[in-house]
């Protein structure tokens, strides 16, 4: 059964490789009537295209969305909108000399063993440009969740290596993101950031870190039990980008170090609703939004492409010496915001068309 | 749209709450002619049962399973196969002082705010007795895995607060890890893990910690771009389970404080294969098995559920107190390794289905 | 991929063989509050259930349902209904003389085609059997429609052989419908329908006809565009019951002989909404509801089991007689009514969900 | 739920309307390795395309395929396929007039009932333009059959009003087919029915009739019990298609007019394999493929454009009179021919699919 599908009532299926003609999105489940701003959606593609600052990689796209179908007078009809980037700056000849080689922790050799051959040129459909099409969906899905219910979905960079962020998810803000190209809203941690992320590059190698990310006004009772939980769903959403290893709601790892007494969030009322002290719980309860807001944490490892020399084998199994050469990513941390803020709104959204169908 | 089904062509549902007739499951998708060994299953249930030991919850429950259709002269058919377990000490009257209050950390305000009222007999679907379906079922996953690929998997409690297990995934064995209470397969280690877990019961405290799991054998190949990576299914599969707060794949958390050239995995020849000299890719590359142990840790939080006295408020919105009584888990770990290892096995063999699909 | 499963809001799935432990259903997804009333369940299953009158098989089932989860205080808790229906009188020596036989036309070679083996004692998943679960969720989305939306859903055998009956869609009432045991509301027609089953059966040969369906009341705007329309949806549903060969809509076959300028809808306006002067369309177009009444046509083929002589082979590719003994239905369209009504029911279900998902 | 989704291993979405940037289709599922070839796909969307003989519309499309996705070196690489078809004779002006009016029989007034607003330039996703994806994703599917199982598919018209072609599905060619522009093997009564579609034409008015399709060389085992079964997945197929009226499998309605003992088929050995005399059963029983030609017809009604004066009502509820002008197909049949052997090809491409994941 194929994977490139995601969600049930908001629903998208992103399609292309790194080095194909394009690569896009069809958005099935739009609820009609929803603005479709493309500056808007155009604007997140910006936030996530390669070559935006010198600590991201020098690949030229300038990842031009084209609505194909399913807007009508600027608005969502209800029917499939579809959304498609040109691939421009494709140089699938500097792959060539790569393309019986498995590189170390790339999908090179999984792909072939999955499907008997690949895409060689570039990444195929392992590459990062397969996220223009969920960034440009969670646009739309960012917009539907502000209109219709005034849920805010804002991620920043929370660590790099061992630099940490010290920030607040209830008023940490998108001006404050977007202050600094390493999207670190804690101006003196950036600092730090930036200069360990550009020495890390000019050695050739990459770095890994967190994400943070918190949706706020979600309204209680999104999330199904027992195996759609708003946490399983959101799980499966962040471990689906490339290169997370980690995924922690609430108090995470941290939580499971305290004892029941410690880590109970007590309720109480606030504002004519029940809400709760402490947040432990990160918004979700028993796999349901309890309207507090819902926080998350990404890990991604330092990404598989480095500029230095590494040893391994090719499609014959012999041992061979690689040497890659070109553009890379030193850390996929600041463009990886704005993929965790959609793949946020997509999952939120979907859950919200959920419950409107009971009736609730 | 109901969240109580997971995974596609190995498809299990699960219905039943704590305090109603019974609880189960239908395996939908079976593949014909696997031996359906009821001795096996009710072994599964038995790892994961109440009143096991010293170190869980009391209540006394046989938890005997019934298989009810799908199976022909001990093999399955190939049709649903439904299997039942019966609720026996189902006490609801000690739930009805506490009908009316949202138990802090429990899923009574969400449900109620989901769906407009609740089964207040019990946790409902939010009990971990839902996961019985789950334990069955994997049984037979795991039995699959077994027959049609030499898959073996198998999970251990590998922290207990801050008590941390010394474990290596490569030659962990069931029989250590049954060999005691807590499931934990470094004893030295599990004897302090059982020792605390005492301490905590006694002040009617819970504990959380960590549960390891690692899958061996499976075949390179099992997995899809995009969408359903390995690790996103598994996510998902993990953050599912109650009271889980954390996943980490292969390195984990752990890896994103590596560089790129310290996290990569060199490949190499192994046995007329391709293989890896380090495993910090977990067994997954691209959102494919690679054919190395997958390797995951699952973080579990306190159990909400103690015997202290908490503030909280009601169904009203008016202030009260809490003291719950009866009976609790104080620490949910060495019942969730059995659930660990069932979502572990019902996430494989559905992409092992997945894989014989496109003809590979 | 099983296909146990039906619906995707409103979903639900059968489980069980006709001689196995049980036969049943999980529905997944009824909107919480909805009453579920036993005694309303078993009278559809009552409906459906053999040896209710000369003209069905004798075999003697008394089809008691129990409700074994997602209820408390007698009404809908939002989670998983589970409906389970033990087997009584499954004779399975009556078909041990045939287990290595194909009966001509039933589906003992398909399902070893299949699976390798199948479940020889009864029908096995092909048996009627396996719509009592259906039915009996068919009674939970018959209740829905009624309270939710003001739907009635009411089916009728419309002809038996080449003996039609007259009936006007638009005020047939179920009275009518159970007034005799043919369910056929024409009760000149139910009289030689009577009599030419009966002579059928002394035959011990069967005979088939057609089951019409109406839903009135159903609001405008249910369907999808483009593969899942409503009309789709329904002849799914429809043929995916035993012994099924046909699907009409509307105007069905008769409406392909017409010019366009004979076979259109001319809108007027009547009560303050927009209606049609004919209903050629049967309810639906463009795939959606248009509010007037929603006609179907089913056509079923006279049962496979005849107690008469038949040459056929066996599994070893012999040459061999069979000459089947005991209980048959001569002509299964009394006891279709129901199934036909459930299948209606759970389509527009769960399509009335799916409409309210989009916000509409 | 959006529907514009089918299949599920090998599963289709379509986007596009018919006054929009573009139509296409997205393949997720598609085997690796297959050719993908471009030739093959123009061939069946010319064979779609309006415009191709004086007895179809004379909107002037030359519907050129772009492969996006999912191919390298002229093979499927098991990612998704994407192919676009650019509108380009789109004169929404002829239709800026009827914006507000609901035209009889079209979905103007139910798409308006479901999402409050629609695309009134043209006939949006209700349009026959939507079947492009469709036939191109169906000459996927039809190669994948005949190169993977030797499965052909072949579809013809079958009647035309009264005229009623008379074509032995075991023989019939494509040669025969596309021998004249009404697709009817049978050259006589395509004379007569080009003669009456032609007539048909002049008046400005419509016609409808039957296609039929047989697949060959279907292996035995595919479709799934109780919900999925052959004829269910081909029942809604055919139905999803615009105009469809009615289904028949094999027999079909003449079958219902049968006894059991005329209407069973006896089965016998042929060249070593279990057969069957008579075909009643249409290759399927049971819902599961039995190795003989699988034989359906559809049934189309007149298509709803006419260019004749009707009265109807408006958006405001006002009674006029429309007098459309333009272009109009006077009968969908023969271009309806290559879209009724796609829909076959997509569902039997999914259940064997579905068939090989069980292993077998």
């Amino acid at each position: 059964m194929p994977g490139s599908l995601f969600g049930h009532l908001f629903r998208i299926s992103t399609f292309g490789e790194s080095h194909g003609g394009a690569v896009g999105v069809v958005i099935d489940g739009c609820p009609p009537g929803i603005t479709i701003d493309l500056a808007e959606i155009q604007a997140e593609l910006d936030r996530r295209k390669p070559g935006q600052s010198k600590i991201t990689t020098a690949r030229a796209e300038t990842d031009i969305a084209e609505i194909v179908s399913g807007v009508f007078d600027g608005k969502a009809t209800g029917t499939p909108i579809c959304i498609l980037v040109r691939n421009k700056d494709a140089r699938s000849t500097d792959y060539e000399p790569f393309k019986d080689i498995y590189r170390p922790s790339h999908a090179d050799f999984t792909y072939d063993a999955k499907y008997g051959f690949r895409n060689w040129a570039g990444g195929g459909r392992a590459s990062a440009r397969e996220t223009i099409g969920r960034v440009a969906a969670g646009a739309v899905a960012k917009r539907i969740l502000r209109e219709q219910c005034g849920v805010e979905v804002l991620a920043w960079v929370s660590r790099v290596q061992d630099i940490e962020a010290n920030i607040d998810p209830a008023d940490v803000t998108l001006a404050a993101v977007e202050a600094n190209i390493v999207r670190c809203p804690d101006a003196a941690a950036a600092e730090k950031m930036i200069a360990l992320i550009s020495a890390v590059k000019a050695d050739g190698d990459s770095i890994g870190g967190t994400v943070d990310v918190v949706a706020r006004g979600v309204p209680a009772g999104l999330g199904e039990p027992v195996f759609d939980k708003l946490e399983a769903d959101l799980a499966k959403a962040m471990l689906s980008l490339p290169a997370s290893k980690s995924f922690e709601i609430g108090s995470g790892v941290a939580g499971t170090y305290l004892k029941g007494s410690e880590h109970n969030d007590e309720f109480v009322m606030k504002d004519g609703r029940v809400a709760t002290t402490t947040n432990r719980s990160g918004g979700v309860q028993g796999g349901i939004s309890n309207g507090e807001p819902i926080t998350l944490r990404v890990g991604f490892k330092p990404v598989a492409t480095i500029l230095q020399k590494q040893m391994t084998v090719n499609n014959k199994g012999e041992r061979v010496e690689l040497m890659p050469r070109g553009r890379h990513d030193p850390c996929v941390l600041p463009r990886a915001v704005p993929m965790v803020e959609a793949m946020m709104a997509l999952v939120l959204c979907d859950h919200l068309l959920r419950q409107r169908a009971i009736g609730g």
